[in-house]
């Protein structure tokens, strides 16, 4: 690979691995706004999102035009389109915690998840948190082994996920919507977790050139 | 552009229009599952999805080796993340379908479906049927009114779902589960309309070089 290329790649991966970051903080602030009915903390996270955006455009019309200077091969293309899908691996965490403050905001004053189900909402916002924060690190260290964590913790939200169903079709005295609600915040919360998976998993294919889940 | 350029993106985009048909077919094999119990129809769901997925790997590994021929420009790697990006959002659709197609599965022999939502699933998977079908015609066709018509039907499909949701949050006799199960599943219906748009949109991008929502 040429030495211009590989350093517009690795400056691209620092700035997708701050905008991890920044998925990181949107998605803690998400859950603080659920949990705690929080309405400051819904609107920084949505707040940490346009952010996101606004940088997310700004490194894919750059990817471009930098490569095209560089008369690419075909590899050369594989790699700008998984620089371009981490981004929107990335923009897509930023749009799930949206949701999830949205969701929160809708019913403000009222805390919208049930008492019992706090816990493992709780929990779920702290997986999600690390593994944005997780793949962020994968993005900087290039370290491949970070897939293999981030694979162990996405067990763990499916797990939370479950238990969540188990409370649903259990003795569930919350009433219909709380139970809609819950279902589409833990898929929220997952899908975020899908999506941090699939950052490590590029983050392998752009070290080692083996077919990644990009 | 580039007489060649032009052939091969043309030929990408007609595979892309069948393919889209194919997640249109995945869709309406999925809703036969889901309201009419019928299991034949879930796995002909599914294996429009595993079909839809295998070629759409050809796809893209193609797209590579023929751009990388022809020394491309910015505008071009432009085009090439576009279509790479349509190919993600016909991927997802087929997904979204096998979601559905799963849940009615899991439930089989019983019906999922509550019987005063089952017109609104029904028309749910009509018109999302409709999208992919209109987004298929739109890669075909490369006229970008189609854009227009799927930012219509993509608005009654929010109608639909705020529609289940009332049903939901009123007065609802069927249990957390299939509340549970139906916000779900009007989830899947709405990201897989929302992937219809896209292509639209990315159509008009293609089209006139305009910043479509890709």
């Amino acid at each position: 690979m040429r030495d211009e290329f590989r350093r517009a790649l690795a400056a691209a991966e620092s700035t997708l691995a701050e905008l991890a970051e920044t998925a990181a903080a949107a998605i803690e602030q998400a859950t603080v706004a659920l949990l705690d009915a929080d309405a400051t903390a819904a609107k920084r996270s949505l707040e940490s999102n346009q952010a996101l955006r606004t940088r997310l455009a700004e490194l894919e019309s750059n990817a471009y035009d930098l490569l095209a200077l560089q008369a690419p091969v075909a590899s050369d293309l594989r790699v700008l389109v998984t620089v371009v899908r981490l981004g929107a691996d990335i923009e897509r965490m930023g749009s799930l915690a949206s949701h999830i403050a949205e969701t929160a905001e809708r019913r403000h004053p009222d805390t919208l998840v049930p008492e019992p189900l706090v816990p493992v909402f709780r929990q779920m916002g702290e997986v999600a948190h690390q593994m944005a924060i997780d793949a962020a690190a994968a993005l900087r260290s290039r370290d491949t082994g970070h897939a293999a964590r981030l694979d162990a913790e996405d067990d763990v939200v499916d797990r939370l996920r479950l238990e969540l169903f188990g409370q649903i079709a259990g003795d569930w005295p919350h009433g219909a919507e709380a139970a809609a609600d819950a279902a589409l915040l833990g898929r929220y919360y997952e899908r975020f977790a899908d999506h941090a998976v699939a950052i490590a998993d590029a983050v392998v294919y752009l070290v080692t050139g083996a077919a990644g889940e990009a």
